[in-house]
């Protein structure tokens, strides 16, 4: 019976949670020294290093590049309309997400941002030991990928600002942190969107193409709130960039792109597991029995 | 017999109506008191009224920030051509709807729309009372998210225009209503296409990727329509942002984005419905005993 | 023994022509009466011509409301930016291409444009018939959609070029009718490949998701070809935007889009059926008794 | 019990290296004279030549066409912005790759690049003979298309640049060709990723939907790298595009366009097969036992 509820439920509506047609896994433990012994921990690392390496490395050249280019002193013969322009900023770091998400999601699970990586270890995805060594990692990939934008774009990379995350003039620091904050709720929603095992069980009409709704998700907050912070919704990014650039506007700015991002997927871990997971509920007990 | 006509069709005909190698699942009731116990129904609400808020908050956002980045009196050092330009908002809006689509449909079946809940109830996929509160929801979703831009971005909301859809000059009101009439019947011919249980058993060249074409004839119609009302196509969100801007003008304008979505979305329904499902012949019964 | 020469042939090679793991539908037959009498029929020339009018709405649509956007003289205050670009219009063709296949490819088979129509036809996709029937429905449907837009926008619609293809200043006919041809061919090749009946049966890391690449392909000879014609590779499009426009300059030109995109559709054909598929080789027999 | 950890290990984990679920092709033979003697062996080059040729004539022709619209010297109609900008020709190069690989991955496996035949020739997946022969196809389809780019220009494509790759002004040698293995990096480690034959077997929410984020990867490098390189990460598209352009300084800077996409390539291949998939250590047999 609960199975054709399912069956109707995909048609438009909603699902009875307790009809139980999918496994979900245990969750992680918090520390498991076992997993230390096994070099598929250290391969999901370098991956996520190698990965966020190469996110910074084209986003942030992809920034500087259409700074130059638009740059009305520098270029007197191109039209200034000539470079990518804010759209394609926000193509950059949605498409880089979708290919690298695809491309690690096999080794490391697709993290490539501290955030993300905090919202799987709130709903338990992950354990202790892996959070704190894919945050390492992700930090140090992206340092690494700002160094090479600077090695490359030496002249420019200063004075265009470095990729780094800031806040604008004209905005607080409570519309900054709520910007961050909603940010990282659109982006860590969709990640455990793409990756509920409810998905594989029940969405027949819903196939699970899950690194391109996280790109996509990632795109469009950057078309939203380039103009407020310049987009964060990743701490190891914003840290990153600011390490390279290392001014002191960047650092005071600092604090906002760890802790909205951190609050966003906290919020969306809760949101998925208690509301639409309905694992309160299920704690308790008592409202189907009720019905 | 029938089965080799449906192989064949699939190679670029037709297919025969009678073939049933699928299930229709029965029509919705219209007053269903069971539902109302069940917390999957609430459940379906919330998620509708999360991602409409989330909805109007990115493509509000994405509307103001790129008439601040262009404004020529603003802006001295960057070049106009900075924003995103009318391309990047219809992004926004289709890459929302796409990715919102795919994280709720499991859920609520991914509505983020009255005209689709409408649609879909007009077609009998679902039932008054969740078709009532879905809009309910759905509205709510709307005022919250554009009340955020507000409050982010409260210099500039008001003086910009508060992403409210208003008939443009030089378009007279009928202009404006067929406008949002076919507007909307591309997006909900588009659900119904993609939600159709034939899909599944038939289409092998097809495959059913469907939040992403939904999300594509979202970003088709706003490239067409947004010189003309701005596009609505969607009430809540022309509500929505109606009630936050609240200026005469948008309110005056208003029924226009009621009456056009809710025509369209009806027309698709009869269409899908009765054309391309043929349940008009199908209920006469007598077309193909004759052929 | 065969099987194995696929496997291998997949991680990078090509395979074996002589392998049977599929299985081709005979020829479409060249008149059919029997399909005449069949209900399938009409109702997919009714979706081919509803596919065709949105299809034309939405592009031509967007084509003048960008025109009327970018006019220097029109626009005071509005920046010359604004308009969604060529590339916008780009995005109108592709991806109303890709939903309306999307949408139209269970029913009709998802053609909306009789080069297309044609080239299945000259490959024994579909009989001599429902060809005809489908050409005078996407024109029909191409005629309203671009009347649809005169009523909508009856001051631009003359003044910005009614959407007409024609063959621009310094490029001489030679190169219009071969820009048409390669471009028919791009997107003929692409509906071949994805509706290909090998493909289901071999491809393990190539998924059939065939309205997106079609859709693609659309976008991209767009991107190329609008300096040239404007870009038809469809003669309904041409057909229908010439005869709501009527000026002398569309019609003067309008052979070279029905005759470009119908060569490109035949050699399209002829390069999968004959080329790839190794009909002609297969016929010989002696191939592979030598190898 | 592996089993358990491969499915644990999908919920945002690594994967322990020596679950063997899936089953590795044995390596493609150096010299394989037999493979010659098969019409899909020339068949697969036909695919490539004429893929390449294909490419070379939409992108060519799009960067051509956009330097003439944007030409403020030719253009005192239209405004500046009238072109499909940098983000457009980005577009063309990706979305190219993404129909091309799509169409020929069946017949040739879909390279339409030197660089990717290199990589996989070095990860063992193609054969020394197929590798050579593929460059020769690619290289010669690159020439036809940048000819009939020329001969459909003639006015414009010289003084335009010839869509050839050059170091721009401002790089030096070692930016050009840091930017050239790090581009082609990206492309081969995607390449990689999408025909892992582990993906099939292990990766229930990362369906395989290959050619998309591999012409992603064209898209994205391309934002990154237009204004150092005008990117190549394509030998043939570069050589192409200096046999018919035929100017000094693009013949200078030709090495770069083999050397860094070669190293690009080699490195990704590497990374793939002894990093990722662990090869180095399943060699040294003793890190498991140790465990």
């Amino acid at each position: 019976m609960t199975k054709d509820i399912e069956t109707t439920a995909e048609q438009g509506g909603g699902a009875e949670f307790s009809a139980k047609d999918y496994h979900d896994p245990p969750p992680a433990p918090l520390i498991d020294l076992e997993e230390l012994t096994k070099w598929s921990l250290y391969r999901a690392a370098i991956a996520e290093f190698i990965a966020t390496l190469l996110f910074l490395y084209v986003t942030v050249l992809t920034v500087i590049g259409y700074k130059v280019q638009t740059d009305p002193v520098k270029n007197t013969i191109d039209p200034d309309c000539g470079g990518v322009g804010i759209l394609g900023i926000a193509w950059a770091f949605g498409g880089m997400i979708f290919i690298l998400v695809y491309c690690t999601a096999g080794i490391s699970g697709g993290h490539i941002n501290p955030a993300v990586t905090f919202g799987l270890f709130v709903g338990r995805k992950v354990s202790l030991i892996r959070a704190l060594l894919y945050m390492v990692a992700q930090c140090l990939g992206a340092i690494c990928g700002c160094g090479l934008v600077k090695a490359f774009q030496k002249t420019y990379y200063n004075s265009y600002g470095g990729g780094a995350n800031e806040l604008q003039d004209g905005f607080n620091k409570g519309t900054g942190l709520g910007a961050e904050i909603i940010g990282t709720f659109v982006l860590v929603y969709t990640v455990f969107s793409a990756t509920d095992p409810k998905r594989s069980a029940r969405d027949s009409h819903v196939p699970v193409l899950a690194p391109l709704p996280i790109g996509f998700a990632v795109f469009m907050v950057h078309l939203a709130t380039i103009p407020i912070t310049g987009t964060g919704i990743n701490p190891a990014r914003s840290f990153g960039a600011a390490m390279i650039y290392n001014q002191e506007k960047a650092w005071d700015d600092q604090w906002m792109f760890w802790v909205g991002p951190f609050i966003g997927a906290f919020v969306a871990a809760f949101y998925h597991q208690y509301i639409l997971r309905a694992a309160a509920i299920k704690a308790l007990g008592s409202f189907r029995s009720n019905a």
